[in-house]
């Protein structure tokens, strides 16, 4: 029976459809290509996990390994390749897994899908996964890695200060406000929420407080 | 009985030690705000999450929502902030939770925790997790927020090429080579791997290989 790391491919299609939210193709070889990578770095050490794409991937690294976004052991590296890779936290050395347009051309479903050929819409969901279950780690490629220095070294957070502007706690380091305030907050910047007591993010002072309620009533 | 999303207290435990890996305060705190988030959005909407930290919190969100980072629909802004926003897909409109110094400096191990006042090691985990249980969302701080109509762009990613380096593919508008070919790459560059048919990534064309050879034997 076909496994997917602890998993029997039922159990691991009922993780996808809890976890993930629809049953992706990129989840199903990608749970074949996050097995194969366990496997091959079999190792008793600790490991952590870089992925090369944003899409579904990083799902199926979270499921089957240790690793994921929130602990600290998942690393994005946002470079638009269907790819991770393993590797041991203390030597960096590991195993990448990546899907082969080499290999994926010999299965037409695969192909189509893989290169974007056809829009998804004219694909078939049905071909597809019958031809990535039966093709498996046949559509892949491997690669010993040893992951550069830099990207080992442990970012510790080191001392938190509250910011002046926002009140919210951030790391000291990222300098004298937060990020939010200093340049990168996502969000749409408000006159004034009264539901709130802060404008934009910016804690209202007294005096500020008083300068708004004079204008409003000016 | 308390519940964290649709799960009881002992669930969601369970869920942290599966995925997360560790009971750590961030998940326990995490899953709070991401409860009072959802109940506070109130929506029967899609929505998205956007986490302003990397620590903890991602994994909550994940767990409880039906955001990801492998599905898009949780986008990471790393501004060290502990702090989640959930918001319409559509319209961007939402609601954003953060942890409050000015609340949690009534809760003594919270805040030492939350500040890092002392070493992780002195903290008591136990009194930590009592406290952030009695205290739940009186701990929080609430924000209405409209994401940035920038953020809220769907990112397709296009056309997909062949890397003429590596071989793999990836979305053709990141360039003539592949961001891992171009410049990004988190691995060491080695001369060359028997195992592989690639040098650091690129293919060897024959009159590399050709030269190679040659190096070996001069």
């Amino acid at each position: 029976m076909m496994t997917i790391g602890k998993y029997s491919l039922n159990e691991y299609r009922r993780l996808i459809e809890w976890f993930h939210g629809s049953p992706s193709p990129g989840m199903l070889v990608g749970g074949i290509m996050v097995d194969a990578a366990i496997k091959r770095l079999n190792t008793t050490r600790l490991y952590d996990a870089i992925c090369e794409t944003s899409s579904c991937l990083p799902d199926a690294i979270q499921l089957l390994t240790p690793c994921t976004i929130g602990n600290g052991w998942l690393h994005m590296a946002d470079l638009g390749r269907f790819a991770l890779a393993l590797y041991e936290k203390d030597s960096g050395r590991g195993i990448r897994v990546f899907l082969d347009p080499e290999k994926t051309e010999e299965w037409p479903e695969v192909n189509i899908w893989h290169l974007k050929l056809r829009p998804k819409k004219e694909q078939s969901l049905e071909k597809l996964t019958d031809q990535i279950l039966k093709a498996g780690i046949k559509l892949l490629g491997f690669q010993n890695v040893e992951v550069l220095p830099a990207f080992l070294a442990r970012r510790a957070k080191g001392e938190i200060a509250v910011c002046p502007a926002c009140g919210e706690a951030y790391p000291k380091n990222h300098g004298p406000v937060c990020r939010g305030c200093a340049h990168a907050s996502p969000y749409v910047q408000k006159k004034i929420d009264m539901r709130s007591r802060k404008i934009t993010g910016h804690r209202i002072s007294r005096s500020e407080k008083t300068s708004l309620m004079n204008e409003n009533q000016g």
